[in-house]
């Protein structure tokens, strides 16, 4: 229980800039970390009420595309409007939006009308399948499936940032068990994806350098393939969290090419296997953090996207809320190395 | 049903700079959100196992002090350490502390020793008391109870921010059912903390003014007293949210007197009762928003502290945790309205 005896520790990452507090006191072993809302066993065969399952597409808003595209063929992937959108495409997009006038330049209370795109894209025809049980080429395809989404988002002159998501389970804050995943298209730049861009600029200001390209620790690495690294982050707020990173410099998801995203596809099915036989078939989610559009290009040297993965094993509470410092009872080096030495074959 | 015919808008507050989504679409009419995990009922007379009941102090961690002070009479109010903690009262301070070279003033990848202080206060000694169930006067005690540990913790020259922060529910966080609230010392400024402060910087600097002296709105305010304001904040991120605000400018919470605390006190009881009238006993966190210890005095105009009420009714999905930009489906005027209608008489 060499784990134990290690003492707390705060850790501020390099990427947003968030404290974390580590207190392995505050849990047991991380290797009986589980799960108690596992979300497997999902029910077999189509759901009778599943409007994602295949044949019940007339039950879904409009869908925007498929794959295969040809009509003749069963979909594999379908990209669709989110039937209850947050933000509305048929609402008048905020002015100025793309014009030189930026009303989010000026600090203060703010309003916007609620001007976006919400889509959902259904990963397999089939209610019982999961993200994980697809083959490598299954799960590159769901990604080329975002990255065209998000390109054609990119088109409209309103949209500043795609924000792209998946729930897995209902503690992730999934209301549909069929595989899917979601986007935002939102006409301001979301609070986060500031605050990184402002963490990366002030390191990147000292150092010269891209807080994610610095990266190098063996401790934290859990595996790595030719284009990609995945890791269990420094300063990681939530116990067993994996970022998975490009390892070339590169600013912007939906530019990626079929090749690294069948590497990335293979390395994303690896940790959600991994993290599912770890921790008992945890609730998830997973976000791309990319760049935001039209972004100036002297802010690309510190722009570089990845994808973080997040297992939900813990509630958060009020220190979490007021403080935004995250309490994680695992060290990330244990992490790691707990996910790098389970075998998956 | 008026509200369901409004249409989402986006709003950016001037406290954090968080935008916010709200979707009435995403949900049911306000009137018909109630919490699914009440927390109403607790287990009648102590609990055999609880060690925050009176009679069971030896169970507990060591206490820091108690109310009434005297071994005398019967404690109301226990503060004690948390047998648990997160951070160490008995590790050495990061270098540095309270002297010049501040290793948080340096951007990148920063780890500190464990160090800091975790307590406890046990709001009564009857395991079945909530803290709304006290009279004005008993939460009053509370209250004065947390600024007198805040004192005590900011005279350590590492302690940096004190974070107060109350659990209710099992959903919210809370492991122990018996009415108890606790705070962190830290010895770095949190990072909502910190972007609380940068976001009120840039509107004081735009505007001359404290974003939270500004606030006026009627539409969004439920209730008030001679010292303080109870609004649905205008980028509430969650749905009846509620802050309870100093109608003076003041910056630290833990300088509050005798008749503030009271007024508070009072305020406090009334709102938490509103919440659990209307919302069905829902699980909730409260936090106290103060001012990091030994900040300039030239930061002082647009330090206000106050405080945040967060009713736990919906989970939090991957679009939130990637973007920080929240999606609720209730408008502040309409909880606002809700809540200032209600009689809790
Ligand atoms: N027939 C149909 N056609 C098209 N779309 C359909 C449909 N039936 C349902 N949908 C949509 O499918 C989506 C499924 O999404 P998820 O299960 O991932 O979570 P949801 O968005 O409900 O909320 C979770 O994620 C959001 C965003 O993170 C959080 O705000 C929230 O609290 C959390 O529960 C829903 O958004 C729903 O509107
Ligand atoms: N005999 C005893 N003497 C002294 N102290 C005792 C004790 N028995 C228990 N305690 C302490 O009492 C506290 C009770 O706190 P809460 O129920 O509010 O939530 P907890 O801190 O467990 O975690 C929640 O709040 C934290 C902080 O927000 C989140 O990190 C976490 O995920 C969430 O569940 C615990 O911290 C525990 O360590």
């Amino acid at each position: 229980m060499a784990e134990a005896s290690r003492t707390s520790e705060a850790r501020r990452d390099a990427v947003f800039g968030r404290w974390v507090v580590f207190s392995p006191a505050r849990s047991r072993r991380p290797t009986d970390l589980k799960s108690h809302n596992p979300t497997n066993n999902p029910s077999p065969a189509p759901k009778p009420s599943c409007p994602f399952c295949a044949g019940r597409e007339s039950e879904c808003a409009p869908q925007i595309f498929r794959v295969p595209p040809e009509d003749a063929l069963p979909w594999r992937i379908r990209v669709i409007e989110n039937l209850y959108p947050a933000l509305r495409r048929d609402v008048e997009p905020p002015e100025g939006s793309g014009g030189e006038a930026d009303a989010e330049e000026v600090p203060g209370e703010l309003a916007l009308s609620g001007f976006g795109f919400h889509d959902v894209v259904i990963e397999t025809p089939s209610h019982e399948v999961r993200l994980w049980d697809l083959e490598g080429e299954g799960v590159r395809d769901v990604l080329l499936a975002y990255a065209a989404r998000v390109r054609q988002l990119g088109e409209h002159p309103a949209v500043k940032y795609v924000q792209v998501f998946k729930n897995h389970g209902a503690s992730a804050g999934a209301s549909m068990a069929h595989s899917h995943s979601q986007m935002l298209g939102t006409p301001f730049v979301p609070p986060s994806v500031k605050s990184r861009f402002n963490c990366m600029k002030e390191v990147f200001d000292k150092s010269g350098n891209c807080s994610l390209c610095e990266i190098s620790s063996k401790d934290i690495l859990i595996s790595e393939t030719p284009n990609f690294s995945a890791i269990v982050p420094f300063a990681a707020s939530y116990p067993f969290e994996i970022w998975i990173i490009p390892r070339q410099h590169l600013s912007y998801f939906h530019e990626i090419d079929q090749d690294k995203a069948l590497d990335l596809g293979s390395l994303l099915k690896l940790m959600l296997q991994k993290l599912s036989k770890q921790l008992n078939d945890p609730p998830f989610n997973f976000m791309i953090h990319s760049t935001p559009f039209g972004l100036s290009s002297s802010c690309l040297p510190y722009a570089h996207w990845f994808v973080q993965i997040v297992p939900q094993l813990s509630v958060i509470g009020g220190f979490e809320l007021g403080s935004g410092c995250y309490i994680n009872p695992v060290f990330p080096e244990d992490a790691a190395k707990i996910l790098r030495e389970l075998d998956c074959s």
